[in-house]
């Protein structure tokens, strides 16, 4: 396999974004990612698209050549292929572009991710966001994605002491990093109380405790890194490209306090890239609802079993920290539409690797994970990335 | 790049499956074709599955863990990865598993496809086949999938003098062949007769010039070549893989009268495996409608352009034609269930290369080829499988 690089990246801003269409935040991220890897269109192999419920939530599937086409790329007749893994879908996308380079099949390819959520009214309904938990055996009985993940705090909080208060600290991290992050959907700062005082979604987690629902896109070039040199001097190699999955009801794992998909993409991922945890200086984890964070830090390994919230809450993930997680805002504060996320948080490894990140840039950042869950955990995906010295 | 062999191949009955869910249909389809290749479940590494429209069909996404949920292979955390490019699904995640098998990151690999249409009432409604057209531009208006095919029938007609008659013996053509399916969603033959005094749906297209909705799934399971022979005597090699793509939107193309996406695709898949197209005994044609048949015919180049209703009407793709055409009774017979279709064609070829296909074996067959379709032609997919000496 052929050792791939990241060329370039792009990404709109994200949040409620009323005045854009699907295809034109599409196309934004793509062309941002394209110029800034200093390639023409027409070197382009392949588009790969992250989506999760176009059909849905715009009554339009077949969407990678609709991009392709509203690109004005369509006389390349490229290959363009949309991947879909609820939540993860970006994440997952990346993963197919990695190949499809790695391979030698294409030279360069495009990984965008998209979603644009305020188009219709019932969005949170559970046929949208409760079609990546088991249809059949959770959701027809009502229970939502923030419930399925509140009973997973709530045996957190069992099992090993977690607090409300360590919980609510989640999403008072990702606002103070979002707030340094000029595409953030919300960079205003929150504080503990303000958290705590909203109005419950699925006790324990409120308002402030789950991720809002977000337009946007997000998009990267990938190429061989052996030519990488030619259209950057900061290539970002992918040291490691790692999906894994797990059942889709919790009912049927073995603990609802960590994901085993992420415990065991996080193992592959290292392995893979020959690189320890205590290497990694910058993170960008799943943190759709505060408990995803915690579960995260923990089933990655930045912290023992049961400590996350605690650290979080001592400051051991700040900026600077160890490692430093969500620079971005998370989905939290940079903001969560569905398929762009995954891409999104390559979007902002490399642009820690290679400096350029500005008020929240974390000096010396050499290699950086991301991490995205479908689902309550039955999609994880783990990429190392490293600056090639 | 290695090279890549299909060892397994499995698919369930198509049809209006009123007593099988979506998750029954993908497991069986996946174990027959496991059973098949004689390989374990343990000995897997990726699943991709192809799936054009779950969200709004069943209401679920996220489908490619929950079949391996349900085939009881969660323990193992495979990677799980769906597809969606239109009624292309199934094609394009072939695609998928053969680089993933080519690039070394993965050995051995289940490709599936799967859609479960009888499900909802509306299921013809625009939100659904129309999302595969260009929702802003097309079906917004009113231009059904049919409706968009019966232009290009027109146009045909209009520039090449193509008949009523000639367009009727496609379906005609595809239940003689179905007749000799045990999977195929009708296995009645019919009359030219029939066809003609069918009710419109789209004119000149009539009830029997249109593709069924079907349930149904297929899978094949993929392994390197270079180690196929210690699963089968058999083997197939996928020798060519091509994904393109064209503008969503009809109006935006310089002609009605042929798919570029497909013209394109032919020509790369030819080059692709250093054959020609001469050398193909049995093609799998996208037949969706009985216009989509004869484009495809020309645009591969098994008829010149304009002639392939003259030759299908006199035989000349009959069983033991030049080539065979759709031995398995294609969309219109064998059944259309969008996502698994790709699939399903790349099963038949297997047992036609491999001998068998019972009553309706081509003799000595050693080159097949599958042609798939998504929407009106914003995505073609082109395979070529050779018998392995």
């Amino acid at each position: 396999m052929r050792d791939v690089a990241i060329l370039g990246v792009g990404m709109t801003k994200f949040g409620e974004l009323w005045d854009r269409s699907f295809r034109e935040l599409g196309i934004e991220a793509g062309f941002q990612a394209l110029v800034d890897a200093k390639l023409s269109s027409k070197d382009l192999g392949a588009l790969y698209l992250g989506n999760m419920a176009s059909g849905s939530l715009i009554e339009q599937e077949h969407i990678a050549p609709l991009l392709v086409d509203y690109a004005g790329l369509s006389g390349h007749h490229l290959p363009a292929i949309r991947v879909e893994a609820g939540g993860a879908s970006g994440a997952v996308a990346l993963h197919q572009g990695y190949l499809a380079v790695a391979s030698g099949a294409y030279d360069f390819v495009v990984v965008g991710g998209a979603e644009k959520l305020t188009d219709v009214p019932d969005v949170t309904a559970n046929r949208i966001t409760g079609a990546t938990a088991d249809q059949e055996w959770e959701s027809v009985f009502g229970a939502t994605l923030p419930g399925l993940w509140a009973l997973m705090a709530r045996r957190h909080m069992y099992d090993f002491g977690t607090t409300r208060e360590q919980l609510a600290q989640v999403p008072v991290h990702m606002h103070e990093m979002g707030s340094r992050n000029p595409n953030a959907h919300y960079r205003n700062k929150i504080t503990l109380e303000q958290v705590l005082s909203a109005g419950p979604v699925a006790e324990p987690l409120g308002v402030f405790d789950c991720a809002p629902l977000s337009d946007g896109a997000a998009a990267v070039v990938l190429g061989p890194l052996d030519r990488a040199r030619k259209f950057t001097d900061t290539p970002v190699q992918i040291r490691a490209s790692v999906v894994t999955s797990d059942t889709m009801a919790l009912h049927h794992r073995t603990s609802f306090t960590r994901l085993d998909s992420t415990i065991v993409a996080a193992k592959r991922a290292f392995a893979q890239a020959r690189r320890r945890l205590t290497d990694v200086n910058v993170a960008e984890i799943h943190d759709a609802y505060s408990i995803s964070a915690l579960l995260a830090l923990e089933d990655i390994g930045f912290s023992e079993k049961g400590a996350a919230g605690r650290e979080l809450a001592e400051g051991k993930f700040a900026l600077g920290g160890t490692p430093t997680v969500n620079s971005s805002g998370g989905l939290k504060a940079q903001g969560r539409p569905f398929g762009a996320v995954g891409v999104a948080q390559a979007v902002e490894i490399v642009r820690q690797l290679r400096g350029e990140a500005k008020e929240r840039q974390v000096s010396g950042a050499q290699l950086g994970l991301a991490h995205d869950v479908g689902g309550t955990g039955a999609t994880s995906v783990v990429h190392l990335f490293e600056r090639a010295n």
